[in-house]
């Protein structure tokens, strides 16, 4: 699978100057992309102007792209971008995190050929941005507008986060239509979640009652992990498996009930 | 799971008078955390006055976000409104369907925290009232604008409930992207069925070609159930499970394909 | 299942003025249906005038549909209206592939009632519409604007084929939520496919690494077929089914993982 765009190819460091050059970085990237594709189809320089070349940083863009996307006759275009640039100004964690879902759509999906092109078209990206927003403004009280985006992103996108989830940096949501992530789910840093996944409550319990997903897990398409059941590191769970056990961290669990292959001594290396 | 609020608590009786009063009161309690939501959240004052404080009955604001969320530039809101006004206003089975909707979210959905929220943003909701008018214009031979009104609920939340299908009252449709439910299919009374749930025809047969589920059955993520089968009474349907088969009442089924846990001998009690 | 309506009904031949011949013979029928429906409903006069009977021909009436529907505030439906017009009117096998896939639909799923009700209500028939002229644009090499497209169909009809994915005429995608069909795919002619369906990879390959499927097969709901695999003529996929391996013609998988059954010697016959 070909990693487009290496690390070592932008100025990215550890540090928090690093990480404001590499979204720069990144940011510059996306709008020469956009000028290629406007000067190469006319009928979209208008749309691409207007969504990101017009825009002075990152935040802008995603913040009037998000804003049109999910507004509503009720719920203004000029309202929501408001809440997304005000987060995202407010918090540079949002934003690496906004470069880090960029960087892994580049490396990780075979079929993203630009940032741009995920910028614009990933609804699984978008989803997890309005969501990493939505997340914040439930960590700060503010619980009704959290459900309301979140019932616009399940809308528009059909990717079904509950505002209250913990979600980590360089996440992929790939495909993304029917996702479902409860209220008490955990998702590490680099994970790659595909469609129709759900992170579920077995129905049993209240309180702590869903999936923690550990760093770097793997979940195939419409693959259901039900109960407060942890996902070790660089677990893979099978497409359509359903999982209601833990799975050890290198492992990998298929079928229906699932059943766990692999392991630490024979570990599997994702791609 | 916490039952937050009991029968107990409203005027609700048996008899029609007492269906009005209980509607009444669900009505006011949405008002009353719609105003609090609106002060705690003045950017949502707009949005919370124009789609609940201002209207004066639960039938005019349903109607009213739902012809804002199903309409497009060809079938304009206020048409959307007037149908779905008329239709609730017409028949208060409808309008005490809707209140035993939302207490079935509120009393078995530990994610709901008012029926506002329920109101307001639960797509399962929200295109179960939308099936609820629509079914009423099948029945009354309306087919074209049934079809019309289907079609827009299967665009808008992913929800595709055939018009002709009959659903019972207090039912939960958790989720409900990717919700499927045919012709003639049949849905009993205190139903909970989560997302991505197919009650779909095996292609083998025309005619009667649905499930048929009885009350109080729950219907996990991604089921699958086809055929003219019966789902007995208090049955569960597990996460993932392709059914083609009879489930008897009070029994559990799980796999693909469905095997049967439990039973009346071991009966299972919903949360 | 009632084939409602023949071959031998319509004044089809197999050259191209057949083609064009039954292209207006399928048009008359869905004019005419639609003032039948507008007479009778007069709440959808309006919309159907707009739609239907305004329109001069099939594609404009589909590319005003279409425009409408994939529009948005930043990607108007006059520029989207243009795009599908330009290249139906450019290719009149894109338009007969749009007539089988009409014919698909009225032979195939016992719920069409007439061709109007496909053209008007069927997300599963207006995205594959939709992609078909994507797909002319990614030939072209018009690939930002076929991104474009692909993201609208995959928010509003929650259904993401790749603009470069390979189909074949006379195809249903029944219900279609959340139908996910990968980049390097091929479907073949007369293929039925419902809901929750994956075409996909499996993430160990780059290059040619989707399903290819054969003529007349039928996938079942939320089955899920991944890698390079071919999926042989008139071959059943069962609900739910997780498929990794072959699947000889004429031949049943069903289960997770798929097993076979069935076969050449016993064929099993679609309706």
């Amino acid at each position: 699978m070909p990693v487009q765009e290496s690390h070592a190819s932008s100025p990215a460091t550890a540090d928090n100057g690093g990480e404001n050059q590499d979204e720069a970085w990144v940011w510059a990237q996306i709008k020469a992309e956009a000028r290629r594709d406007a000067e190469s189809e006319p009928a979209l320089a208008s749309y691409l102007y207007s969504t990101v070349i017009s825009h002075s940083s990152l935040a802008r863009s995603i913040s009037f792209h998000l804003g049109n996307k999910l507004c509503s006759s009720t719920l203004l275009s000029t309202l929501l971008y408001d809440l997304f640039l005000n987060t995202f100004s407010s918090d540079p964690s949002l934003r690496s995190a906004t470069v880090a879902d960029l960087r892994a759509a580049r490396c990780r999906d075979p079929a993203c050929m630009s940032f741009s092109q995920c910028l614009l078209n990933y609804k699984g990206f978008l989803a997890l941005q309005a969501h990493r927003v939505a997340h914040k403004l439930w960590v700060q009280n503010r619980k009704p507008i959290a459900f309301a985006l979140h019932s616009r992103v399940s809308d528009v996108f059909s990717v079904d986060i509950h505002p209250a989830a913990r979600i980590g940096k360089g996440v992929l949501l790939d495909h993304a239509t029917g996702l479902v992530i409860g209220e008490t789910a955990v998702v590490g840093n680099n994970v790659s979640i595909l469609h129709h996944v759900t992170l579920g409550g077995t129905g049993k319990a209240g309180g702590d009652r869903h999936p923690k997903i550990g760093d770097g897990v793997l979940i195939g398409a419409g693959a259901t992990i039900l109960g407060n059941v942890r996902i070790g590191e660089g677990a893979k769970i099978g497409s359509g498996t359903v999982v209601l056990i833990e799975v050890p961290p290198w492992t990998t669990a298929v079928g229906n009930p699932a059943r766990l292959v692999g392991g630490k001594e024979q570990p599997t290396v994702h791609e």
